[in-house]
């Protein structure tokens, strides 16, 4: 077998076998087959598309290129979920609680932020002394004891994927259908769940924009994740404006604790009783969506959702205290209103503008290796379809840096329009596929 | 400007401008533009295609990566000539004599063969002594004083075109019309002459295997030619079968001498004047192609043809005295007939399996560094269309080994066809554009 070929057969509209496709995602992710053979072939797949049988055998063939996790230690299902990524996601946060809660074993890897979106384990970060660095045995042994635990990704959880992202991300090929729910679905698969739930995010602070796009991209992920033998649902949810009010990573959490605690805003409160209601339905701990929504209401009512939080915080070396008391989470030195310029609607809010205000406050990573500072950000005060008269606050900016929160005024500003027409309501959950 | 936008906006169907195109193809020839980010645009070009413009710019950029050659020095119009390649293509042979003793200057760059087609060095070499290895002023003092001097492609001859052909032929990339043409054309560019003449193969013996792709390729080389400033035309000729009848290294000389000579094939002198007056019309040499042919034909018979190659072989360091006693050149050991199976009349010859079966016997190049044995080859004894009874000869071998001789003969067998009808005739010129 040549990789010549396999190019070939691809840039003529053939479709891939998955004894060639093996044979080109393991050459690669040993080095053998040159990063220049395999951009050209991506770029071919761009124009070619890829069919579902060549798009499972992409998935398993990188899922299977390094390490797969094995969780048959943690008793009960194993649910994952996975967000295609925001601005203010701070979902997992509360979800993961909620559904531990309810007897669903959490046993999660998450990553770190970049660009405009945040990652689950710097939001963490929040609480001193808090570590993802666990041990595989100390990792199942927290999950079988309190439900819950999280660590950062390994770095030999599908290397094929991580390389070959690489490589797509300077060759103008990341925005394939298939090739995006190959690199989200070998992760999923390696991570070894038994059923995974998939947070599919639209709108101009989404990656995919479009909604048709994110339900191909759900479409294609589902499929995926059936054909390689796991329970999958994908819940479509809007993100053309930040989901609650807290954007930048302590903020965040803080935001998470009040949504344990039964005062989160009510579209985030919304998303993660649909995300958790689909959980406990795959994870087979309710049997109606009803069921597991009262479920998941009693945790947050009761309060044991927010007590396997702060258990979850000081299993992994966290200031427990902080869960019960925000105020020792990290806090910026300016904390000032940003005022509307005009009374009206708030009619949109360019929802990847505000991402980029948090990182413009210090509290995102411009590349990967960036310090992030995790007081800063926004919390907003209106958000789309809320009225502002002219001088009340608009967004309350948390920064540590004068020039910093300046810069990030005027573009949070830019990014509000305020009309006086009120818009259009946009659900928050679109669809469910699955 | 970034490599990365440039992939982008052609894989979307963008038009790239000079800039872009100057700025990719001088970054890769410094090595700071990766193979990988190449080969993709290379690919996203593969689908996109290129406009005239983006054409025209790529050639112009490949021609002036490295050293450009200053013929100035050189009295009258410089016309170069260019064969897409084929099988028992010794054209150049008998034609710079030919175009030089009517007064054209020869300045040309020549190659080696590889795989199933021959080079004009290789067969020169055939006289012993004959060097390619002249200095820039020897070689302008050659054309000067006896009108020919040929010397081997310096390395440093758009040296872009080199780096990207090669990194096309692992990534699939070669066959797309624009790159084949500004690759060809970067070359003949930079050689600069003021004048080219292409001879554009198409059959079974060439890269172009459909005359309508010949044409398109021929179409844009004398776009580009005319747009570079340079008097192009190019000549459609036929290469379904072997072009004369010798076909390997010396045999070839053999039959450029019996050209000049006046005792040529048919299909070869044809060939050999149609490009000719090309030649002496761009060149100003004629004004009408009647005279121009009858000028041809007038320095073979004269004899100042054949004389002119040996002047040249002798400039070169050959052994003259091979042009008048060709019995001088190498010869092979084993000449044997390869015998008809049946009666009929040849209806076909698959012409690269000819060039297969002279590179069996040792006559051409397997890899870039191969020996090759200049005294092999075969020589026809039958064309297409020629009627041969059981047992007479198709052709005659020469070999230097009896297990190459019996692989080459089973070759040639396979790739005759004899039937009881006669084919339909194939014109050789097929069009001349320009």
């Amino acid at each position: 077998m040549r990789m010549y070929d396999i190019i070939l057969k691809k840039r003529n509209g053939g479709e891939l076998s998955k004894e060639e496709i093996n044979f080109f995602v393991e050459g690669y992710t040993r080095g053998e087959i040159p990063d220049y053979q395999v951009s050209a072939l991506m770029m071919a797949i761009y124009f070619r598309k890829m069919t579902k049988g060549e798009t499972l055998a992409l998935t398993m063939a990188m899922a299977g290129s390094g390490e797969q996790l094995d969780l048959s230690m943690i008793q009960g299902v194993k649910v994952d979920k996975h967000s295609t990524g925001g601005v203010g996601d701070k979902t997992s946060l509360a979800l993961a609680p909620m559904v531990a809660a309810c007897g669903i074993p959490v046993a999660k890897m998450s990553g770190r932020g970049l660009g405009h979106t945040g990652g689950t384990i710097d939001k963490l970060e929040s609480f001193l002394g808090f570590t993802t660095g666990l041990t595989s045995d100390k990792f199942i042994d927290n999950v079988n004891r309190i439900g819950i635990a999280i660590m950062g990704q390994t770095a030999d959880l599908a290397p094929a994927d991580k390389k070959l992202y690489a490589l797509r991300d300077v060759t103008a090929t990341v925005d394939n259908m298939s090739l995006i729910a190959s690199s989200i679905m070998s992760k999923k698969l390696a991570a070894g769940a038994d059923a995974i739930v998939l947070d599919v995010k639209t709108g101009s602070g989404a990656f995919m924009k479009r909604e048709q796009d994110a339900r191909a991209l759900a479409e294609e992920m589902v499929e995926i994740g059936r054909n390689a033998g796991r329970k999958t649902v994908a819940v479509i949810s809007d993100m053309d404006q930040p989901l609650g009010y807290a954007v930048g990573n302590a903020l965040e959490v803080k935001e998470a604790i009040d949504t344990l605690s039964g005062k989160g805003p009510e579209d985030f409160v919304e998303l993660c009783i649909t995300l958790g209601s689909q959980m406990l339905l795959v994870g087979g701990k309710a049997s109606l969506e009803a069921e597991a929504r009262e479920m998941l209401r009693g945790v947050i009512a009761d309060g044991s959702a927010l007590r396997k939080f702060a258990e979850f915080v000081e299993a992994q070396g966290g200031d427990k205290e902080a869960v019960y008391r925000p105020e020792r989470l990290p806090k910026a030195q300016i904390v000032r209103a940003i005022s509307a310029p005009r009374s009206g609607y708030v009619s949109r809010i360019v929802c990847d503008e505000v991402g980029l205000c948090s990182l413009i406050l210090g509290g995102g990573r411009e590349r990967k290796d960036s310090a992030i500072d995790l007081a800063v950000g926004l919390v907003l005060c209106r958000k789309v379809g809320d009225y502002v008269k002219e001088g009340e606050p608009l967004a309350i900016l948390h920064a540590n840096e004068e020039k910093r929160a300046l810069e990030a005024e005027e573009r949070y500003l830019s990014a509000c329009t305020i009309t006086e027409t009120i818009p259009k309501p946009k659900p928050l959950i679109k669809t469910i596929i699955g």
